[in-house]
This record gives C-alpha cells, structure tokens and sequence, in this order.
C-alpha cells in the first residue's frame, strides 16, 4: 500500500498506487533510445507465411537492452548515478550491461545458476558484475532485491517498471508503419507485450489509431503465469522447465498484468515440441538463430489467422551445445509446397525424351504435409 | 571465337566478343527486381567491427537469386520463355527455381551429388526439377550443357552470363547509400564480386562517384581459381575440399575475370579454421546462421583496415548436420573486449563491503585476446 519515493519516480511497494507507463513514454522512450539503437530488420519468413520482427539482431541480441537503456538514461535525466543491480535470467542482464558500459555507469547482475553460458559470457563481456545465484529468476530477484537494499543501489526490475516497459514498447512503435494486423508476443513477466500494446493499441491522443491490430501473447505449456494471472489465479507455481528459459517466471507483473489485462487480444499457449521445432526451423529454412523464447511467438503463429502478422523473434542468445543438440534431434517437417502460380510455360512443349531418363533420379518431392504435425516422440 | 546469337543475346563460345555487362546492366536489374525482392538488412556485427548485408536473409536464402531472376525477367522482355537449364552447387538453383516458379517458367537444374540436402530441398521445394550429377560444380556445368543442347532449352550460367552478374550487382547499388570504405566480397566464379565492382566503381555516367570505395575478394586456401587466373595463371585445378562449397569451382569465369582484372582492389585469402571459426561466431554472437561461402568475407574482414567494412553474408543454406558439427566442434576464442568508455560514475564511492564477498562468485572474464588466433589442432 506504500509507495516509496525514489528518485522523483513513485516505485512500486505494495500493489496499488504504482506509475503506469502510457503511450507517452513509449513515445520519449523512442526519442532517448534513438541516438543508441538503430529499428531491427522486419523479415519476411516465406514459408512460414509470417513476417519476424528480429530482435536476435539488436545489441546484445535481445530487445532487453531497450527497457535497460532508457531506464538508465531516464535515471541520468533525474541526476540518479548510482550503480544499478538487476536479477535476470540473462538477456536484461546483458542489455543492463550494455547500457551501463554505454553510459559509464556501474551494474551488477545477479543470474540464476542455470543461466546459459553465452548469457552470461555477454554480461561480463560489456564488463558488468555478474553474480550467479538461485535456480530461477524469482530466486535472483528476492536476493538482487536485497542487495540493492544493503549497498543503496538501484534495483532495476526486467519487467515490472514502468521505464523498462516504455523501452520495450519502441519495438511497437518501429512496427506501426508496416501496419500488421496480427502481432505476436512472446510473454515471460510481460514487459515486452505490455510495452508493444502500449505502442500499438493505446487510445491516448496522438496515439496511430491503429486499434484495429491484434497483439497476441504467447506462453509455453506449463509456464503460463500471466495467462494464470489474467484469469484472476496470481498464487506463484514452479514453472515448467523449458527451452524458453527467458521467459520462465514464476510470477507475472503487477504493472504488465494490468496493462495486459486492458489491452491485449488473445493468449496463445505452446507446446514445448513445438517451440524446438519452430527453432530449427528458424535456424535451416529463415537462418535465424533464435533462443527458446525467441522461437515462441512464431511457434503460437500458425494457430492465429492473418494477413500480415508479425512475429517478435524477442533473441537469439542460445548455447551452442544446445542449439547443436536440437539440430541433431529435432528433424522438421517438410514445409507446405507453395501454390501453383499460373504457368504462363503451360503451351511449352513438354519435356522431351531426354528428361524422362532424367526424372528416374529426381529428388524425392516432399509430399505435402502441414507444418508442426505431431512429432515423433 | 565465335559468338552465337541466342535470343537477341551474344553468348560465349570462346573468349572474346563477349557480352560485358555495364553499370546501365545493373540499374536496370534493380529496376526489374524491385517489384519482387525487397533490400536485405546490413547488420552492424559489433563485436566483430563489421557490418554485414545479410543475404542469408535474402529469399531462398542466398543473393543467387537476384541473377536467375534477372536473367528470367530480360528473357521475358525478349519474348524467350524456353525452359531453362542450370548448373549450380545449388544456390543458383534454388534461385533459379524460385524465379521461375513465380514467372512460371520450366525449370531443370543440375547439381552435384555432394550439394547440401537442404540446398536440394530448397530447389524441389519450389517445384523445379532436381537432376543430382558429378561430384563438382565443373561437372554438373557440362552435363547441363549436354541436357541443353539436347532439348533446346535454355541454359543460364551460374555466374559467367551478363544478365546474371548485373542481377547479383544489386547488392551493390544497395549498399551505395550506406558509403562503406571497405566491401568484402566471397568469390567462387565471381558472379557476385563482378557485379558489386560494377555496382560500386564503375565511372560510367550515372555511377555513383564512389571509386574510394575498396572492394576486396575473400577465397579459401586452396579454392582460388580468380586468385591464380587474376595472376594470369587459368590452368583447371581440383579445389580444395572446403566448408564453402558455395565457391568451390575449378575454373573462374571469363566475364567475371576480365571485370575483376579492370575492377578489384584487392584479394584476401582465407585459411579453413578460420573460415569455420567465422561460421559458429556468427552464428553464437550475431544470431546470423550463415554457410560456409557466407561467412568467407567476414573471415577475410580482419585482414583489412576499414572504418566502414561491409562484408557480405553471401547465404545461410547449411545442413543441420553441419552446423551441429561445428558448433559441437569449434570453440572460438572469445572476442576482444569493448574498449572502455569514460565512466561517468568514476566519482561514485568504491563497491561497499558486502560487495567483496560479491566478487568470490565472479564469472570469470576472459582474458583479452584477438579473435582469430590459431586455433588448437
């Protein structure tokens, strides 16, 4: 129930009272991270008939260092210098160090054991601190929480602030011109997602009246808090383990919860098959390589229709052993063949003696089957 | 010696009187492919201290694509829609199938038994026709010919044919804009580095005044048939066995040649290990899955001074087999580590207490060290 003044920012304490991020400070984040950022490439994946918003190609390689920066840099508005502590499950923690190397301002990360390796070789990378505690994000919180509290740090939370959640909106924003009608959104604690409907869906003045879009979320089977959370059920559960680890949280958002709640369409929930084959299909048919999170959003794409839908690819941050252990096992479906066009050849001859020899060796055409049909256990 | 008109195109039978194709070519291409291929994103590869043009993100996953429909396209406004016949490692193909699955032209191709799975799915995906031959690019080349002469099809060149360098060309006239000093360019037949100097340093009327620019080939050890018909040396020579079997021809081409001889600064050449050091860091660092011939620029990059170096990520089409090899195989070197910025927080008092017991835990940092260094046997 008691709000802490910090810095000039009401920080949330309890539940209620808290500051919301609106479209305003998706906006000024825009503005902040301009100088620091160029937009992400839109990729159409042809076979995948969506198009991929690659976030894997952002500094870093994840939109974390969006949020990270235009925190630090709305701290170095307000004259805040002190060192900054963050719990993440490793891509925040990377974009954290990022900004702060950027910036010259000092971070500490603390990372739970399980983080992967290139995650946390990234954070020390960019020279930050990293501290490897817990088993999962929930654990290196409480404990960066506590830290932060016995050396007067700043505690800057990976998804429940209302700067990080402006900062992840720009990804919204850089999407607008393109004018998608569907918009999918990998959900851990949901800042990204309630960043991107800020973006896209807020009805506040000069604000693209661009309601018409529908931003879908999409979790992994097993680690659904927020789709727990918007049905009314916050009780915290171990979550499910799975290849997304960047989305593995216990505990949605209070702030991304609410903004969620109000905004966004639809959630879709993933199977786990179904996220390892969405990633190698990724890595041999679009050459993305993109971490478990990153795979999800596109996996939940075939289950919503649309014309133009976009996929955030939210990073790529993936160990090679894992990622060479998916090549090895997961052995995709053949794509869908792509439909006949009108052969403007059809009064060509057709194909002479020679080439009947000629298709006694052909390659085998895949038959035609759909994409994600049920795996082979 | 003698030229044979073909379809209102001279094409060659012997050296000379040869069609070259002229920065007019390459304009023209641009305007054909406008309406069917949107640019390709240049990532800046921070780490690395390159940007790159990601054609691994092109359609079908390689720039080859941009030839085959140029040529399909100038075949269409000289009324020429005779089934056409290629031979390819397999980009060409795949480009070449997509084409003219979209013009709805008849397409053979031919490509050597070792290509990639991927790559030859890639061409059946689209409906063309697979016919798998020899074991090298040299030999799939002569019995498309054969297969040609036969059928009276057509029968387009992977790299030696004007239309097809003017097509690749494109890739040029895109990365005009961005003004980079230095442009690393893979070369197997020179299709493509033919039509970047093209694009980049002819001093044709309309060309762009940008001669500064320097744009230097990249070969693997071994496969370097332009290295040595550059020298005068145009002997036929088994290539090595190479990651990059995108470039591995016996014999260079004789348009490509005489346009790299008036136009190419510089040839850089490139040992296996660090070809193959290249391919995982990309893929592990820059999220960019790229084939062997697709990291062979970046690989030659560190060789060459440049503030604005562009290599180009020629294709990403690698067999999962491969890249699960590689990234089980090799362990590169971490990278240099960013030079540190001014630290505005250098005023700020030293890590208190609590912090010492902080630094036990430490991941370590990797010590400084160029990438690229030898690596172990």
């Amino acid at each position: 129930m008691v709000a802490v003044a910090d810095g000039g920012v009401t920080m949330v304490a309890a539940e209620p009272d808290v500051r919301m991020p609106c479209f305003a400070d998706v906006l000024v984040a825009q503005a902040r991270l301009r100088a620091h950022l160029a937009p992400t490439p839109l990729h159409h994946a042809e076979r995948f008939g969506c198009w991929l918003k690659l976030e894997s190609l952002q500094r870093t390689g994840s939109y974390k260092v969006r949020g990270a920066l235009n925190a630090l840099l709305a701290a170095r508005e307000r004259g805040d210098r002190r060192t900054v502590v963050a719990a993440s499950a490793g891509n925040h923690a990377q974009g954290l160090a990022w900004a702060a190397h950027r910036l010259g301002v000092q971070a500490i990360t603390v990372m739970p054991k399980c983080a992967p390796a290139t995650k946390i070789a990234g954070v020390a990378h960019w020279g930050a601190t990293v501290r490897l505690h817990g088993d999962s994000y929930d654990e290196t919180r409480t404990f960066a929480a506590d830290l932060a509290t016995q050396n007067g740090w700043r505690l800057l939370p990976a998804f429940d602030d209302a700067d990080v959640i402006a900062g992840q909106g720009t990804v919204g924003l850089e999407l607008a011109p393109f004018a998608p009608d569907v918009v999918l959104v990998p959900i851990g604690g949901g800042g990204l997602a309630a960043g991107i409907v800020l973006a896209l869906k807020s009805m506040r003045e000069g604000a693209p009246a661009n309601r018409r879009v529908r931003v879908v979320g999409a979790q992994v089977e097993g680690v659904d808090a927020m789709a727990r959370a918007l049905r009314g059920d916050v009780a915290s559960r171990e979550p499910a383990i799975t290849l997304a680890d960047g989305v593995r949280v216990k505990e949605a958002g209070v702030l991304t919860r609410r903004v969620l709640a109000d905004l966004l369409d639809d959630l879709v929930i993933v199977r786990e098959a179904e996220l390892r084959e969405t990633l190698v299909r990724l890595a041999l048919e679009e050459h993305v390589v993109a971490e478990g999170a990153g795979a999800l959003a596109l996996a939940a794409g075939r289950r919503v229709a649309g014309r133009r839908k976009c996929a955030i690819v939210s990073g790529g941050n993936l160990d090679a052993s894992v990622l060479a252990a998916l090549l090895a096992d997961v052995r995709p479906r053949p794509p869908r063949r792509p439909r006949r066009r009108h052969r403007e050849g059809d009064d060509e001859p057709a194909l002479a003696p020679a080439s009947t020899r000629l298709h006694r060796t052909l390659h085998p055409i895949p038959a035609q089957r759909t994409p994600f049909e049920e795996l082979p256990a």
